[in-house]
């Protein structure tokens, strides 16, 4: 028994990106029963400097495709964040499923400590992928995922912990 | 090159945990500096029926000690929920980073087939120890440590992603 790079990622993000759609169908479907526009609902943050919940889905995104080319040493598909409607969100989070279904397990695996050069805003770090993986891809994605949730939850849609966790 | 049970799970707690503290750090010297009670802020929410701060804190160390001691086939040391204070929650998640290092790698790896039994409130359930670790210890863990930022950041606190990302 062994544990592949591959399975600690591609089946973490299809599981919880699914979740997301499921979420955000709540919330439109909520945000509608209350006459809230999509913009009002999409448009939502938790602080003034904080990120909108949009584009807390955007990121989330980007965190997963970033996530599974870094691995495979793929392109990661490039998305305009152009996204305005939750229609427009879905089929973001679909193309990324996509891409994610698209990578197969065998251009991943084995390639834990092949190193990752990850450009930031501030600095260039060298991580093996692994590290990569669990110390930022991960983090981040959890962090975009759930802070979307804490939008939804704020304004008051009726969201708990299972639909955090549903699996379809 | 294989990857083992264990560093998918304790490094990755071990890092988060000190990131929490860390974060709530920042939240206590900044609600200090603003004249607010330590209740007011470990009191705060995002909305009426989600936990506040200090329940999230808990909650997040409940999943770490939870995940380390079914990974390992071990009990996991019971905390009273008894905090109210900054000080009390650094303590516990003290005695929660003690309780991960002290589990050995060797009671962990190749384990990941084992079957863990989860009860639940609403229902048990039997998981392999590698899809229980990552399809529900850690997106709680997560939920509930993103969810200590988004709290904190609500509240107006001085915190960026670095900060989530923060490592020691």
């Amino acid at each position: 028994m062994t544990i592949e790079l591959h399975a600690i990622a591609a089946p973490v993000f299809t599981a919880r990106l699914k979740a997301l759609v499921h979420l955000l169908k709540i919330g439109e479907s909520e945000g509608r029963a209350r006459g809230l526009s999509e913009e009002a609902v999409l448009g939502a943050r938790l602080a003034p400097d904080m990120f909108e919940l949009k584009r807390q889905v955007q990121i989330a995104t980007d965190h997963v495709k970033g996530a599974m080319a870094r691995l495979a040493g793929l392109e990661a598909p490039s998305f305009p964040d152009n996204e305005q409607t939750f229609a427009e969100l879905y089929a973001r989070i679909d193309r990324t499923l996509a891409f994610v279904a698209s990578v197969p397990a065998a251009a991943v695996n084995g390639r834990e400590e092949t190193i990752v050069t990850l450009k930031l805003r501030q600095e260039t770090m060298e991580l093996t992928a692994i590290d990569y993986l669990q110390g930022f891809a991960i983090p981040n994605f959890y962090f975009h995922l759930t802070t979307a949730y804490d939008i939804l939850r704020h304004l008051g849609m009726p969201l708990g912990k299972r639909d955090f966790l549903w699996r379809q």
